[in-house]
């Protein structure tokens, strides 16, 4: 057996692996959902596949009566909260994509951290964050967030699943070894399974979200910029072209650059083809 | 990748393997739970593990505000209770088992019949069934119910999962491969598992339930039948010893035993070690 397994262990190094992060809005709309799932099937060679998890939690919450538990605008996992995500992001979601996916052809497995043992997170100790009313800092405790580091990753298990031509689909649940389920961020994820599995493969990152890409002008779906390199970051941070939300997704995406991933690939869900075709469409980053 | 999947497809072949099948009453009793999968998880060898629902669906279906739908005393899966079961089977029950599984160092993976398209189903058409009450029939249909053929279990893609050291773990969530997923009795799935995987594996199947096996005496636990072939289970239904709810299960036990399954085992989730390990505890069936 450990032959067997180390022998097959490493098989895909210098093989490419595409590492797909596709948001709760492209999963709330069943027209741009199946549109994405066709174009996911067809993407050739080796795939994973991570999703977040849209409205339908909160609409669940709201269906049972129970309220989001926030603190200075920071949600909350309470244990309400990690079994309301449990089963719509680990069941609800993640089965139906899966039986839509293996109509399309493609052999897909739905997947949490915990199956298989492939994401391992700590859950997050309390924090002390700054009020947002005054001066002061408070103690939250976020309760039931898995944060990951770089041994979360169960890459052999994980290559395994690639190798025997399983298509592995992530919901953003992890585990932390002791029984415990964890809520983690679903781009953390992809791009902890990218920097991963990019000791096996050569992997790309591709973050699908609502705009064609990085835009100079968040208006203008047509003011894309093509590429972002480390200079022209740099450029762009200074004038304020990217700030806010861009500036963390983009931090990450560097990141994972500098710890082994390829490239990165920012777009729409709808141009997933284009995306990864290098370049018709969306922003790409290199290092 | 033709070459090696035929390779490693059938490698299996005669090996043994257990299918056990846990009931809803093991799912809502943490303490029986948690010594069941320790149990689960120190049984050597290839296994798969298929659980049933218990009341956590009701329960949450009551959360919801949601009446199961009955028919002449039979239940109805409509849309929405299609919606509660695959979220409470399929992620909330099946995840937290992969997570105790998991802590018991024991690699197992939470499926679906969708996943890697391993149980396609048919979803049940409208049947005619008799009154309650008078003579007349009526027309019942009964939802997203998937019922099972010989070729339902994909036994290639299952040996791949088993094959490369991955426990597998049934929800009874199936899918129609045209991606409607259906509800599938969970007994029936272990059944069928059993039937089609001892095609590449000696197979033994084990019903788990509340009893400490097939009884003389149904109020006196110490009345097991140890073993029941076709000639005793002739004298027992002639008897009257076994009836009712029992009828059913070993009906299907003989018929998985007629199809290629080498034993049957039905006993206590509790006294598994001792169920399988030939006949300290439990009815064993055979032939």
């Amino acid at each position: 057996m450990a032959t067997s397994n180390s022998l097959s262990f490493g098989e895909g190094r210098g093989e490419g692996l595409y590492v797909i992060k596709i948001g709760g809005n492209v999963i709330d709309d069943s027209e741009k959902l199946h549109h994405f799932l066709k174009a996911f099937a067809d993407l050739k060679g080796n795939k994973i596949l991570v999703h977040g998890g849209g409205k339908m939690a909160t609409k669940l919450a709201a269906e049972m009566h129970i309220e989001a538990k926030m603190v200075e605008g920071r949600r909350i996992t309470d244990i309400e909260t990690l079994r309301i995500v449990t089963m719509v992001y680990a069941g609800l979601i993640s089965k139906n994509l899966i039986a839509q996916l293996q109509m399309h052809g493609c052999n897909a497995l739905g997947l949490s951290g915990a199956d298989g043992n492939l994401i391992k997170a700590t859950k997050r100790p309390i924090q002390k964050i700054k009020s947002k009313t005054d001066d002061t800092f408070l103690e939250v405790d976020f309760g039931f967030v898995g944060d990951l580091d770089d041994n979360s990753i169960e890459i052999k298990n994980l290559s395994k699943l690639l190798e025997s031509g399983f298509i592995p689909v992530f919901s953003a649940i992890t585990h932390d070894g002791k029984s415990q389920l964890l809520n983690t961020n679903a781009d953390t994820i992809a791009s902890a399974l990218a920097v991963s599995m990019s000791k096996n493969y050569e992997t790309s990152l591709v973050y699908c979200f609502e705009k064609k890409g990085v835009l100079v002008d968040i208006d203008d779906e047509s003011s894309v910029i093509r590429e972002i390199n480390p200079i022209n970051y740099k450029d762009l941070k200074a004038k304020g072209i990217v700030a806010d939300g861009m500036l963390p997704k983009l931090h990450n995406a560097f990141e994972a650059l500098n710890k082994g991933v390829k490239e990165v690939f920012i777009g729409k869900a709808d141009d997933l083809n284009e995306l990864v075709s290098r370049g018709f469409l969306g922003t790409k980053l290199t290092k």
